[in-house]
């Protein structure tokens, strides 16, 4: 997709690094992170430089392609069982991130050569997989729609195109009419600050909210369907998706709103028979605490938004039961759990 | 209540001044707001300096005194009848402005001396309606319960005790332990920043959330019921309430947690049928797009959080309708028109 009129994909190899657009920066400032080694992919993961369930996943598999170039001979497998563990250390919700590194683990059982192929065929796949999403979604999108989506699952968080967000851009390439609300995310606030931005750069015509608008909207009939992204679908079709995604699918029922979820086949976990079975991060206060911004001098600071000597809860995603959700679009069409 | 241990109510008048706690600024400096004339009030409300259904009321009323002190003889009425516009021209939703200028306009047809009094009852009143509310609510606390509230419902917000904060404080004093969920009420941060600091003020156990926790939180068990205040409550019940008020009713209902009102006899308004003739206030995008804080030099920045060609859009209010709501605490007890 599009920076400045310049195509990127999120996530891509350079020789041995990992590159990856700086996420924790954006919108602010459009910086390049070089991971030369899979503990900076590790780092890089674990910090959100790189962030969404299909950038995590891309990263991942380089990070494991990269342990098998470096790993010494004389204590290779043990080199490359450690790095896998460091990987999926990094972050537990993200079903994705565990479908790449068993990938290429896999793979580079043959050879290191194998282990880079698998590693971009990971990459490609996601672009395919994006691309497919967006054509089976553009179909349940009419010229006028007016779409809410929550976090970013655009092409910052899937390498390219997207997965909730697919479907925007390709309805609008189809000549369609589409306008989006952005839910503000609370803490990280990526869709004000990343899905804002795609959005901006897309030429999508857009608002952002603050999180709490969404049942004023939705029971004004100002939204005609919402599209969220996934962490992680269980078997029984329970989506876990970033913290507030729930809140939208119980108000979009309320009010008779089609609510999708929009996710490749490498989201869905197959040993997890339901939500329950899902395990969610819980992310620092500091999240919550601090946030960070440009004053009117473009100079950056974090600053302290809360009561000082108040602590805080920061449960990073929720799930969202199956019988909530209208559909799940994938690159293999639209399944429905209800 | 209290600020660092020293008895305060959020309004009052000395002389011919209105004073009011600084809002603004809180909860990273406490400062006294002095207002010389009706002006000044009108100011105050409008920048919300004062804020909360209670203390617009209180400061509309003292504002309406001081027109009465300042207007000059061979102009008075036309004088005092500009002075009632300009106040209730500042905040559209919150009942109370209105009920306030027109008892202190009333007042003021027999002498100046008496709108002064009766703007020192509305005060009065609203003191004892918050002592009240707590009464009646902290009936419906057990010990150990863990309390969601939205916005800033507390002393700040009613001049004393408050009206959602009112039961909690009262069960706190009765010798009940409560735990308080505080949700962070973007875009003004209203729960993040005054009713923490209240919270800690009090010494309330108590941790902010971030508005998208809602449905985590209560799916999970982990709210025993909800207590929010009011701006204006229609005949029928339905209740208008800061922004994502709805949103956690209706999550509420799903999870047959208890949803209660808690607001004086003032902030209810028979002229309106139902909560669709309630008007609600738009206020600017410039509270979701920038953010105030202090560094970790206690520096105060304004700071730009969202993707800087983005635009948004900022209801400030919703209505909940009565059929989500378990109960309206009120000074002369518990209502349902359920």
């Amino acid at each position: 997709m599009h920076v400045n009129g310049k195509s990127y994909t999120a996530v891509w190899m350079e020789g041995s690094s990992v590159m990856m657009i700086e996420q924790n920066l954006l919108p602010f400032q459009f910086q390049i992170y070089e991971a030369r080694t899979h503990q900076d992919v590790c780092h890089a993961i674990k910090t959100m430089i790189t962030r969404g369930a299909g950038c995590i996943g891309v990263a991942a598999g380089f990070g494991m392609a990269q342990a098998f170039m470096e790993a010494p001979k004389n204590n290779f497998s043990s080199y490359i069982e450690k790095a896998k563990a460091d990987i999926e250390a990094t972050r537990p919700t993200a079903r994705d991130l565990f479908a790449a590194t068993h990938r290429v683990f896999e793979a580079g059982k043959i050879s290191v050569q194998q282990a880079l192929n698998e590693s971009n065929a990971i990459l490609s796949e996601y672009v395919e997989a994006g691309r497919k999403i967006g054509e089976f979604g553009a179909k349940l999108i009419q010229s006028g729609y007016r779409i809410e989506t929550h976090c970013n699952a655009g092409w910052l968080g899937l390498v390219e195109w997207g997965s909730a967000l697919s479907p925007i851009y390709t309805a609008q390439n189809q000549g369609k009419e589409v306008f989006v609300w952005v839910d503000e995310t609370r803490p990280r606030s990526q869709g004000a600050r990343l899905t804002a931005w795609e959005l901006h750069n897309e030429k999508v015509p857009h608002k952002i909210v603050p999180d709490n608008a969404g049942a004023y909207l939705m029971s004004h009939g100002m939204v005609d369907m919402m599209i969220v992204g996934a962490d992680r679908i269980a078997a029984n079709g329970d989506a876990a998706n970033k913290i507030g995604t729930l809140e939208k699918a119980i108000v979009a029922q309320k009010y008779h709103i089609p609510f999708y979820v929009a996710a490749p086949r490498s989201t869905f976990d197959h040993n997890c028979a339901t939500g329950n079975d899902i395990p969610i991060e819980e992310r620092t206060e500091n999240e919550v605490l601090f946030q960070t911004g440009i004053d009117k001098h473009q100079q950056m600071h974090e600053i302290l938004v809360c009561s000082p000597e108040s602590t805080a809860f920061n449960p990073a995603f929720d799930v969202t039961p199956h019988e909530l959700i209208t559909g799940i679009i994938t690159e293999d069409g639209i399944l429905s759990y209800r």
